[in-house]
């Protein structure tokens, strides 16, 4: 007698594999139904063969259909009754509630993969990315960490981590670093937003971001429920003339090397700034993220260090390493180590643990050090290749904020216009960003570009620009 | 002359290093000198020797002084006029907005690491890492991952582990899992908060728990700004006819091993819940966190792939392998996937890559698989050795929820009270631990305890037990 089975394609019983090394047939039949009945090939209701007859068109043992089907009813996929037929059990319908568009994640891989040359901006040198050391320095980790140490652990982070880095960073940075009051995080990103959820649970409603600034700071801004005033950003950074007046309790900003506009906060800003700090009650919110690359002197020490119970300072290892590993941290004031804590273990109950004691690893086996030093010089050529290639080929273009870091703002002719540039050089494969969009105003004039070329070869830089050249002359 | 330099012991000068390898004396001055500011040794408005004289103190070039000084002046350290003195920077004086009580966070370590025994539930055996293959796994990630896969990625997690781990979850946990749909997280915290976070910005204001459920479910809800309802657990699972009369949108479960109760949910449950879902318009969060682990029969299939449009699967590796790698993962409806990852972007910008990238070599080259087996023995002799010992010395306590996992319930005799039985052990120098701080009321009745049995060896439990079983029992 044949099964009557409705909507089930014989094709579906003939996968059944029984060569050497297949699956259990009892989990290859159960598989088979379970899809069958989630794809809608059986639907809620439709009567099962008796477990006689499908075990003899399969060819099996009857016990072995029975346990089968125990174990989709079990989970709910089959519904029988004394006396009754097995039938596919009824099943939610589709959603409404949440059935909005359906819409995938924006990609946010690196766009322009086949540009002749992609000037986007903070990407580190990837190819430089030392595999080696740290393939060496997790191995290390995981041969070396205690057992107690693979479980949830402190949300501040590891302890042997805080130690190294709060070295590091007295030694690199003069900051006024305690491991006691340092909390490891994946990265800037989520440094900002646990300081600003801490300083919204204290009661601070207003944060005040650099103008133009880190597009990322707003967006992190909102999901902490803080409301964003901007503040104008001149050559000698931050207005903070203008903050005093915003009356803002927070504020962010990027002092050695202000993210986009690449200039440095005047030392008698510095001190404005701590000032208006210490009689506005108010917290500092220090980026240093590309302090390791500096070219022309001495890197400028990290604000923190000058005011420790006044500023969270944020570092990462996302310029310095990759963005890929997710690690950074923050220096917290002593009054709020335990509430930014806190927010890191509600959050995800601290970072992953072996990462952690691998950087601890490579800082304090020198490997650190000595990558950054390479990578020092790497992107000194590339500056220059860029420097040199502006020369040559678009000599009216003014390049600034080049003190630091691998990234620079050109700035173009009075009458050029940011977004034909832009389109004009992805016709011609070169990708080039302007200011406009990290201006709060979103304004095109003046119209600048910032050039990223720390993932650029020499070479590609130089074929980028001779390419664009031109356009950036407002030819 | 002598330097006239009030509070700057002359230790600091001698501390100068001019041995071989030994820091630049421009550096090595300017550190001593922030630091002595920064400790209070230099306070705001001294005076600081002239370059000449420190220069001729150190026995320096002149030239080196006065660069440091130069240095420190724009970091903010230092002021000068011209025509006067040298003097240090009025700096801000101490916070007071946020000058709560600087706690530290609480330690979250293993509490009685020198306990006899410690019965705390939710630890894995943590000497079974398995570290040789993690090793091999990080160092074959490290080796093969594509330049540009270190650069920040698709917030969802790296695309090759969403691939493999949709195909493991449909093999093992018979899920509906999609590689689109998934979003890899550092865990049952941050997974939970994603989807919270997510569902808040749907409209929905009240979640509904088991009782007694997992405490941090509790804690994660509150950081999302969900209310919490808490709905009662018997021995078929959550109660859903009380559940559907709270009206809440959204649930938490464990329908596989319901934490820390260990019940599994009925089939008629499974069927009521699911039913519940779609006539209420509501979202099922599913904590599958120890399903791996199962002795009696074959896992029950997660509830995911019954209703994948209204259940939001959620995994990690903190049980199967170890919580410090910090790696789980959430199986997402169509219509949520998006604002899920969009929270995951705006809270960390994804997981560390080479982690994930090792996760997903770990399970293809069948060395999960294998650990799992290993464990899955381990776990069985553990519990074993501990129904064995209670039967032994405590043989009117009855355990329950033990037919996966590595917890249990122990159900001590009506008129035994938990915490005098806790006390009283701690005495003994072994940790048991209650199961009303799992209960909503807190309610101390029925007595029961909840013991973890994951990390500790055979020998550890019979002593434990042997140690303990008078109290069990009441005695």
């Amino acid at each position: 007698m044949a099964v009557h089975w409705s909507g089930l394609s014989p094709e579906l019983l003939l996968a059944l594999d029984r060569g050497r090394g297949a699956e259990p047939l009892r989990s290859q039949l159960e598989n088979r139904l379970r899809e069958a009945i989630r794809s809608g090939r059986l639907r809620a209701g439709e009567r099962l063969p008796s477990s006689r007859e499908l075990a003899r068109e399969l060819g099996t043992s009857r016990g072995l259909v029975q346990e089968c089907y125990g174990q989709l009813q079990a989970e709910g996929y089959l519904s029988s009754r004394v006396g009754s037929a097995t039938t596919v059990a009824a099943r939610a319908s589709t959603p409404t509630l949440l059935a909005g568009p359906a819409g995938r994640p924006r990609p946010t891989g690196p766009p322009g993969a086949r540009l002749l040359a992609d000037f986007r901006s903070g990407v580190p040198d990837l190819a430089g990315f030392p595999r080696g050391d740290w393939m060496w320095a997790q191995r290390e980790a995981c041969r070396t960490v205690p057992n107690d140490a693979l479980d949830y652990g402190d949300p501040r982070g590891s302890p042997v981590l805080r130690e190294v880095l709060a070295a590091y960073l007295r030694r690199v940075r003069a900051a006024a670093a305690d491991p006691e009051q340092m909390v490891i995080c994946t990265g800037f990103a989520q440094g900002l937003g646990l300081a600003l959820r801490a300083l919204v649970r204290a009661g601070i409603r207003r944060v005040a971001l650099e103008d133009p600034g880190y597009d990322d700071a707003a967006q992190v801004a909102a999901w902490a429920g803080v409301e964003v005033i901007h503040v104008p950003v001149d050559t000698d950074g931050i207005d903070v003339g203008r903050l005093a007046a915003t009356r803002a309790q927070v504020v962010v900003l990027s002092p050695a090397h202000q993210w986009p506009t690449g200039v440095v906060l005047a030392a008698a800003r510095r001190h404005a700034l701590a000032a208006w700090a210490a009689s506005a009650d108010a917290i500092i919110i220090e980026d240093d993220y590309d302090a390791e690359f500096r070219y022309d002197r001495e890197p400028v020490g990290a604000l923190q260090g000058l005011a420790p119970d006044r500023v969270i300072a944020l570092g990462t290892v996302s310029k310095s390493l990759a963005p890929a590993l997710r690690l950074g941290w923050l220096l917290c004031p002593p009054a709020l180590v335990s509430a930014i804590a806190e927010e890191k273990e509600s959050g995800d109950r601290g970072s992953p643990v072996l990462d952690q004691l691998a950087l601890a690893r490579l800082i304090e086996s020198g490997r650190f050090d000595r990558h950054l030093r390479r990578a020092r010089g790497t992107y000194a050529r590339r500056r220059e290749a860029l420097v040199a290639a502006l020369a040559q080929h678009a000599p009216q273009v003014r390049l600034t904020g080049l003190a630091a870091g691998f990234h620079a703002v050109a700035h173009l002719p009075g009458a050029a216009e940011e977004e034909s540039v832009v389109t004009a050089a992805r016709a011609r494969s070169v990708g080039l960003y302007g200011m406009s969009p990290y201006r709060s105003t979103g304004a095109v004039r003046p119209p600048q570009l910032v050039l990223g070329f720390g993932n650029l070869t020499e070479r590609t830089i130089v074929a980028g620009i001779a390419a664009v050249g031109d356009l950036l002359q407002g030819g």
